[in-house]
């Protein structure tokens, strides 16, 4: 295949991704809201204009404090990313061009999620005035637009950075490995720049998001009795804004990243190690190196197909239908793309090729497409394993969460037992699956095959997002259904769509970790290479590469090992602080304006859409230095060795964290909506809902809980993805300093 | 120094320890318990002959109880442990006969630790009707027969069995390292013997503790509102009995394991690669050796006088006394150790040595006793730094615990989130300083370093486990005197005593995981020599050692970083379904026999003994076999190299969760006491005590923290040891096997 041939292909794929994104935008644009909607006046229950007014004065509110948290949060993001552009040039202003490029997609892409997802969260409520139906399409098409916008323009984007790069810094067309190897490690920035904004925006938004919910529960649930989303509880609109900034800016920004990360990883890798045969040498031509971005591409046409499967075929009438028809969407595409990227990969690659050791020897030989197409194969199944997995420790229409919800019957206490145990268990199967699409793509292909799993996991991305960004569009309505008090019948359907989105919100969270410790291992394998190629006069003095028994890289190990753990601290505790804030003002409110409580003057959400903003701003300092000036710190005074122990160790404790604290988290939340729903009964057969010993027990949870998945949690994701690709841009400053310590 | 010098001095000191246990036992059997006690009716406040007789009678219900468990637990392990020593024939019958050996010695060191407390217990309350003072001797007196009668006997058994092997397999005088080596491949499996009993006493005896405390608190403080220990309670007696089972017979298996497995390894590594030069070629002799034997000896001398000190000359009048007297007790150890142990070096290893590698090749050359004593040193002050830092984070005189019982203001959900952020917080500096540690002394002196580096924090164990005794016998008397109704001025007294006892139960804890963590890396690294060395024909397959980017060992780093937490969820499931049918008897009593509310009739501690022994005898299955099968089946199945992956990555996540678990639940517990003991005030000003929300809320918190504690934290010390030394003895049979999969 010719290069012109595999770009033409992508461009073509991008666009039809970013038109179907539009069409989906107009789509839930074309929701005029209007009390005289057809049928509205019966069905709204005697509601009158007003309501539909405080409908739209409430989403503006929250598209109001969504713009505001991320205007501030770009604007002092911006400084720090100048300030790691500017020394990235001491590298190359190639580097530092591809950091901006990737900092800027991701904020982009941030910007457009939370833009449609705010516009999509109230027509989503007053749809659910008119049928179940209607607001799920509200709210999935609100999630499409966030998938293929992101997906689509991302890697328009760095394939447009390849071409631009080519042409200037690739000189000869024969025999020109150098020229390419140094052009992927310009281009590898872009996933930098993409996964050190996403560290603000993962972390940022996860503070910001909990310590408004967090908050506002802790007085309005706990203290007032008032309901959740209560309009007299100042903090709510806070905490509607909250699900935007962190589970669609921040999550998008968490999977830009991974997404950017292994492709970069994937061109970083073949092009140091892939060769083919041409009489007695080894070359490679960038033409053969298309495959990772053809999969993407690909990717974006059958997620079209599927999705529009989806928004004009599968009718979501009931509430059991709405997790099947998100689940069907998993299961559709990753089917459908089996078959094609068994085809790109015959397309794409060379007949026959190799892979190179660090020190130029034939590593790995006789290789066929067929053992790309399979580790991008193993990566794609397992995460529809992982999905599927996480779906059923979380959703409450399974035992373990029945458990747990059981579990309220002896109170809190035993409710947060049987939470972290479901959590620590809930880690067995995704382990097993990543240690064996590890361990088979890197038995085939070397860390390649490791970057071809992530891609083939992340090939269906666009689904995940949509079905991920659909969570917080329902929680979102929910929350002003219930502020605009339209009826029990349209809180029970936007319940609904939210206790499903809890699921496909554990689902994205599983990709996401997934992903990001086969992205990670990936980086993890260009770092080592680049130590291992590091040459001083003829000597390479780090050629030995990461023994175990190494005592700097086992000492490392068990530090590397501990950094979840610091971070996890340092964000839950973050949490902590900020929503404390948000409880004093909120109690302040409320004691100096007594009217809020009677219903006859309306609380200052301002205020505490403020509290938030600035609390999350100031909070993410301590965990976002840790995760960068720990691996550069060590890198620079112990040397490369002992990050090559850190690196992994952050890796494969980092992931088990993650995987609980978002399970858990979870399944706490939908023991929470089981007991709610009216399922739970205790052993005298009564039914137990909202207001019962149990329901307490279960809020608790629920609040632990909250911190769990959404801030500490995934943001460890990019703890381990970000430490990894800061090392490999790093790698060569490592071997020239690390000041004390010396290897044996 | 002569072998026989060496062996002297170690029975020396061995005996001097026995007689001082013996001397303290007598001791405490001394207080004869008599209401007609000097001075005794005037404090009793009016009590009478009935007080002191129900007194005798509790102490008498736990004993008994106590001892059910341990036969039925001996009865029921020996069956394993009996099939386990008929399959190491096969290995040798020398290793058999040592590994029962092990088991026995475990098992009896249980036994007399329990008899002595369950003695000390009730006369600790006893005592503290007159003095505070006295009630302290007491319970430190019982810990003292506890910590010296293990290090001692244990040490003594293990030197009988160096010398009667040394006699049968030690062939000639000279250049005898083969018959050096294989005799301590053949002790070692005294180690496997005591880490494999303690697996069944730490686990089983954690989920005994656990499974009456936790059911006693949810039915008797949630549902009934009966206060702590409450005499109407059917499962306070169990409750009791769970303290002398888990953290007495269960702690001392643990720290046995520990101590046996790190003299073990230490012995195997320096015979394997410790060598004198002697003219042209390098030797060994066994007297040259004794190093690690001889600094655990003169150990025992020196707490013998430091344990003295707090016997005859410090007076603990005040209820401040308590905790400073005992950190003053691990300070005087630790300072006084440290000349000793240089002294030790000097004295016993040979003023010029190296250290032979798997190849036989000279790996550290020109070693002096200098590196040995140092590495001693850094694993006896890391020892200490992190016991002080544990009592920094738990114990409720700083600020760690304050913030945690502040928290307890918003609820028992803020409550948890701060207890877990301190948990993980609580990781930074124990591993920091095992790092540490572990990174001087392979640098110095490869694993035969990190096994001196173990034993030297272990070099004042007894120390370490009387004031770690201590705790559960004061827990114990606060109970009895609960029971017993001796007034609210004895209740202060056990109050302050127990209080002092959950800190040092955190710093014992500490210890226990901290020379866990050194004790496993000795034994990887033993493991790794083992498979180096393998050959078959001319060829050594697995040469190449434990390389992070070999495709097995990374898949299964991950893996072992992933068994903590399924091991985790199995004993914390177990605990929470051994506590449900606790409630059920509990809540079956108080519905069936009304008066035992009423207090007419006496409820049925034995159905809830009974309850507790099974339950945690059939539930300690699950996690017991995934930490025998799991790296049995890995070896035998995906070979040596599986095996390589997968210990170091239990060892470094397991360590982590260890930490935090124990210093969450012991921060829980205290900010619980702290309340209760009237320090707590909210904002406005007001002391907020028992029966209060804010007390309820850390209630809650600290029965989330009992299994965390208790069960799942401390039994993952032996699950990182004992995979470890499994592998050891089993490295021979991985690298036969391995059918699965071949190295590439």
């Amino acid at each position: 295949m010719e290069f012109v041939t595999a770009l033409v292909f992508i461009f073509i794929a991008c666009a039809c991704g970013i038109v179907w994104a539009i069409f989906n935008w107009m789509a839930v644009h074309k929701v005029e809201i209007h009390h005289k909607h057809e049928g509205l006046t019966e069905l709204l229950q005697g509601a009158e204009q007003e309501k539909i007014e405080t409908l739209l004065e409430i989403g503006e509110h929250i598209q109001d404090g969504a713009q505001a948290f991320l205007r501030e949060e770009y604007t002092d993001c911006s400084v720090f990313l100048a300030i790691m552009a500017v020394l990235l040039i001491f590298i190359s202003p190639w580097s530092s061009l591809a950091f901006v490029l990737g900092a800027a997609t991701s904020m982009l892409c941030g910007y457009l999620g939370m833009a449609i997802a705010t516009a999509a969260n109230f027509r989503t409520a007053f749809s659910a005035i008119t049928s179940l139906a209607n607001a799920f399409q509200m709210a999935y098409r609100g999630g499409c637009v966030m998938g293929f916008l992101l997906v689509s323009i991302s890697l328009s984007i760095l394939t447009l950075i390849i071409i631009i790069y080519n042409a200037i810094i690739v000189k000869s067309e024969d025999n020109n490995f150098e020229d390419l190897v140094t052009m992927f490690d310009y281009v590898a920035a872009y996933g930098l720049g993409g996964s050190t904004f996403a560290l603000f925006g993962r972390v940022g938004g996860g503070i910001y998001t909990k310590a408004a919910d967090v908050g506002a529960d802790l007085v309005g649930k706990v203290e007032k009795n008032l309901p959740e989303d209560s309009p007299k509880n100042p903090a709510t609109i806070a905490d509607n804004v909250g699900d935007n900034v962190g589970d669609i800016a921040g999550m998008g920004a968490d999977l830009f990243g991974s997404f950017a990360e292994s492709t970069c990883a994937a061109l970083v890798v073949s092009s140091t190690q892939l060769r083919v045969a041409q009489g007695d040498s080894y070359v490679i031509q960038i033409s053969q190196l298309m495959y990772p971005l053809m999969v993407s591409a690909f990717g974006i046409g059958i997620c079209i197909l599927v999705s529009a499967y989806a928004v004009y075929i599968s009718k979501v009438n009931h509430i059991n239908k709405i997790e099947s028809t998100l689940k069907l969407q998993l299961l559709l595409s990753t089917v459908a793309l089996s078959p094609i990227i068994i085809g790109i990969a015959y397309w794409c690659l060379p007949a026959d090729f190799v892979m190179v050791a660090a020190d130029g020897s034939i590593q790995l030989s006789e290789l066929k497409p067929w053992h790309a197409f399979l580790c991008s194969l193993m990566g794609l199944w397992s995460g529809l394993l992982i999905g599927y997995f996480t779906e059923y420790m979380t959703s409450h229409s399974y035992t373990p969460v029945r458990e747990v919800a059981k579990s309220c019957g002896t109170g809190a206490a035993t409710n947060i037992i049987y939470g972290l145990a479901l959590g620590y268990l809930s880690t067995i199967v995704p382990i097993v699956a990543i240690a064996l699409t590890a361990l088979l793509s890197m038995k085939m292909l070397s860390f390649y095959g490791v970057a071809l799993a992530a891609l083939g996991m992340l090939s269906n991305l666009t689904i995940g997002l949509a079905i991920d960004a659909y969570g917080p569009i329902s929680d979102n309505a929910g929350g002003i259904a219930e502020m605009s008090e339209l009826g029990e019948n349209v809180r029970e359907s936007t319940d609904a769509l939210d206790a499903a989105g809890n699921t496909t919100a554990a689902i994205g969270k599983g990709f996401a970790i997934g992903s990001a410790a086969l992205v990670s291992l990936s980086l993890y394998g260009g770092y080592l290479t680049r130590i291992q190629t590091y040459k001083v006069g003829d000597q390479f003095p780090y050629a030995e590469g990461a023994k175990i028994d190494d005592p700097i890289i086992f000492a490392m190990l068990l530090v590397g090992a501990m950094l979840p753990y610091a971070f996890s601290a340092f964000t839950m505790k973050s949490v902590g602080k900020a929503a404390l804030q948000m409880v004093e003002e909120v109690r302040r409110q409320l004691h100096e304006h007594p009217g809020i409580y009677a219903g006859t003057e309306e609380p200052d959400f301002r205020a505490c859409i403020a509290i938030s903003t600035k609390a999350s701003l100031k909070e993410m300092i301590p965990p976002g230095l840790l995760v960068i000036v720990t691996p550069t710190a060590v890198g620079l005074f112990l040397g490369p060795y002992a990050v090559a122990g850190l690196l992994p160790g952050a890796l494969v404790s980092g992931v088990q964290m993650a995987i609980s604290a978002s399970n858990t988290g979870g399944a706490w939340d939908n023991a929470k909506k089981y007991i709610e729903a009216g399922f739970y009964r205790n052993e005298a057969g009564e039914v137990k809902k909202k207001g019962s010993d149990e329901h307490k027990a279960a809020v608790i949870g629920d609040t632990v809980g909250d911190p769990l998945k959404d801030t500490s949690g995934p943001s460890l994701n990019i703890l381990i993805k970000l430490m990894a690709i800061l090392s490999l841009v790093l790698a060569g400053a490592f071997c020239r300093t690390g000041w004390l310590y010396k290897p044996q």
